[in-house]
């Protein structure tokens, strides 16, 4: 091969090399299950190739400023850069048909992922309270009052909806909750689906998927 | 006519009713302009014949129990019902083609909306604290440190979507923007849009819309 050959073929392979990495969906977040990990799960539940980019600690200051609104997980596609977990959970959601089948049962799906999502708003109000005192006042309120609300209106909604959360079949808001999970399990320090059967059911279906248990074998260990 | 023809038509004119309810979209909310007035402002926009069933303070603790999460505000179509003012506005928005033309430019539509919705429950976190001297230190930080980069990145969003929150053109997230924006106004005590010119022209164009003007002409009196 003359020079000529030789730069050819470079220019080919960086080439390919720049298609691969456009159409590789990129997801950047804190290196904790926490709100990116739904999307992870729905990234390999559709077997879509990504890059699982974890933000360490110290480099959050500096990032944080070129980011959509100082927030993260961020996923990247195709030069394009989207923000808001549910946003992109639901348009992943999409992507892999697990949708409904009118406008009607997407409002379903749409308002469960929204439920699971006040849940998790609940929480880290207790959570993310400085003050020790008002914190143990908000965690007491969460714990008697807020999450058995939340728990027996969840067991009726997957009881009608044939063990799942909305239109009774699997949809992005089933992995949206079983991949919030642990984050939730973390923040209120034990398990909320230990009198909760139905959500316990619904979680343990989501982890026994073929390639979200695969998911759950390979992914970094949790750095919580 | 006979007995009989009589009977006839009164069951006709019920069976009418019945449709002509069953067809009515039903708002039930508080009776002020807030999670339920985007909602308003999309059914008025469409020109969709709506109920708008305020809820009185008093109803309310006989109502709630009844609510899908102990929330308001909710949509009654058809004998459904939905809750969720952020899904029952995506909803709305797709049976007013107020959307994008892929999934993609839903994601956008959608992170807008979110957007909003996290300035809110920023502003919601100071506006109902109890206790008066964290709630002035809530609203110190709101207003120095999170309202600005709020405006600044969504005055820049605005300017590069040729005017409006999201892929170049009048989307839902628009019109919940502007159905949000006196709740907004309201728990800050200002008008946030005061320095943000982008912001202000948006929620003007919104308001100018002809549905939009004749619905906030014709609804009840703000009830803050």
């Amino acid at each position: 091969m003359d020079q000529r050959g030789v730069i050819l073929v470079i220019l080919f392979a960086v080439f390919i090399l720049y298609i691969r990495d456009q159409n590789t969906y990129k997801v950047k977040s804190f290196s904790v299950p926490a709100l990116a990990e739904p999307i992870r799960f729905l990234l390999s539940y559709g077997n879509l190739v990504f890059e699982d980019q974890r933000i360490q600690l110290g480099e959050w200051e500096r990032l944080k400023p070129f980011t959509p609104y100082g927030k993260e997980p961020i996923l990247e596609y195709k030069g394009k850069v989207a923000h808001h977990s549910l946003a992109i959970c639901r348009y992943l959601g999409k992507k892999l048909k697990l949708v409904g089948e009118n406008d009607w049962d997407d409002l379903e799906i749409d308002a469960a992922a929204d439920t699971i999502s006040d849940l998790r708003l609940e929480i880290d109000q207790y959570f993310y309270e400085p003050d020790s005192k008002i914190r143990a006042q908000k965690k007491e309120i969460l714990v008697k009052e807020i999450l058995p609300l939340y728990i027996q209106r969840l067991e009726n909604q997957i009881r009608e909806n044939k063990g799942f959360l909305a239109i009774g079949k699997l949809t992005w808001a089933d992995l949206y909750y079983a991949g919030l999970y642990e984050y939730l399990h973390y923040m209120l320090g034990f398990d909320f689906t230990e009198n909760a059967p139905k959500l316990r059911h619904l979680k343990q279906q989501v982890y026994a998927l073929p390639a979200i248990k695969a998911w759950i074998e390979k992914r970094p260990k949790n750095n919580f």
